[in-house]
């Protein structure tokens, strides 16, 4: 197995350019990379050792730079010492200054600027911590959107990730022993997503949490013919709502939610996607 | 202001290309962006319509398309319909193909493999929102990281984000009236971070809080001087505790939790980074 040090270089946390190298490096599996992130590198004697650095380890650079001249440096060290490089940024920073006429900013972490989008993000994080597993089915009625899908099938993790794009997000863990809440009857059906598996997975996903914690594998929990009797009588209850149902078997929390995402009527929610 | 489209084009999620789009136009405040997202396309006749649609709205198109076949159609329809567009992910595969040698597997979607990391990462993040504002201080012991802080310091974003990163957080609240666990006690100083903020600027977020809440703006919860007790009360505890203590005044999570994961001791986790 081939070893590869791979350096982030940022002028802010280095999130875009570690998104990019992660995506592209996922198409090289055979390769074990040794990630190194430097955020916040705004100056040239900064990122000179750095770059020092970078040429003893023949590291791998991913840049996101949004001053010319310290993503220039990079490149021209990395070009005089035999070193790859990806920027990340410049070049779309060029097209879309070409594209529009308008001239960068050039200030760093403007991406994360506190901006009210951001606080809403925030507050769509906090609203799902707050409305995790039907903690509170006032909840069902504030959200944008309602998950619904029996033990193990991603509620939490799906709910946060799309808190991240600013939508309060509430989850309702189903099985037949337990009561709808009636407040979820009053929930317009288009904003509920009910969340199904297949028996055998979702049996395999159970005893790994059984062993996580523990506790004997075999139980009711990970019995098939009652995972079976939980995921029909979840059937049911979409069926009854009207809701689209999303098969999770096989599929990532990304994938998921962007199946959510772009089902959703953009008239249900109160603020912008993506900025 | 500048009106703009922006097709976001992905053989999966988009979520790279995104995340590039996002990070290049917030260097350029004056345009308005109406994004559009296409994810999983996977065949060319879908991707003709993609394109014929972008020629239409003269969209701007940020594309990640592992398929060589699929990114040289983009690339080719742009120039020949004078469309601008950027690949967010065949120059940096190009590079590490040049760079080892190795040849891409060219599968979409890789990068969220359902493997032992991703699991990981859902357990983090389910971790999180269990010991979220100090619900369970059983949680303070099975951490990888502690964060306390007053009430509005951040701290359930924050947690969130770094659960992302395959990290157990725990969060506790200061207050001067409640006591702390005496397990925090028993917590190795390295694995805790206190955030402070800058008073006025926690007054603030703690109105608005009052504003959304529907109550009162002027309330001791809001006030100078009950929240300096506070963040001085905090301050006592960090002292004591000697862990690192971060303001967070004007910092991003994303910047927060930038310096935690850099000032963490690797040998304090079980389990990888980034990958």
């Amino acid at each position: 197995m081939k070893q590869l040090d791979l350096f982030v270089i940022s002028d802010s946390s280095g999130e875009t350019a570690l998104t990019v190298a992660q995506t592209a490096l996922s198409q090289f599996p055979s390769l074990k990379v040794n990630f190194q992130r430097f955020p916040f590198i705004q100056t040239t004697s900064i990122l000179n050792g750095i770059l020092k650095l970078a040429g003893q380890k023949q590291a791998l650079i991913f840049h996101t730079l949004v001053d010319p001249a310290l993503s220039n440096l990079v490149i021209t060290f990395a070009r005089e010492h035999h070193l790859a490089e990806v920027d990340c940024l410049q070049p779309a920073m060029h097209t879309i200054q070409a594209l529009t006429g308008e001239v960068p900013e050039s200030v760093p972490g403007l991406v994360h600027n506190l901006t009210d989008t951001y606080f809403d993000r925030i507050a769509a994080m906090e609203f799902a911590v707050a409305y995790d597993d039907g903690k509170d089915p006032a909840g069902l009625l504030k959200a944008d959107i309602v998950i619904l899908g029996v033990s193990r099938t991603s509620k939490t993790p799906l709910s946060l990730f799309l808190a991240n794009r600013n939508l309060k997000v509430a989850n309702l863990p189903l099985a037949p022993q337990t009561q709808v809440p009636k407040e979820l009857w009053e929930v317009n059906p288009n904003r509920i997503f009910g969340l199904t598996n297949r028996p055998e997975l979702l049996r395999k996903i159970r005893q790994e949490r059984m062993i996580s914690y523990g506790l004997p594998v075999e139980s009711a929990y990970s019995d098939t013919h009652k995972i079976q009797e939980e995921l029909d009588y979840a059937d049911q209850i979409y069926k009854k709502i009207g809701c689209l149902v999303i098969d999770v078997s096989n599929k990532s929390i990304e994938e998921t939610a962007t199946i959510i995402m772009e089902s959703l009527d953009p008239k249900l929610i109160s603020h912008e996607f993506d900025r």
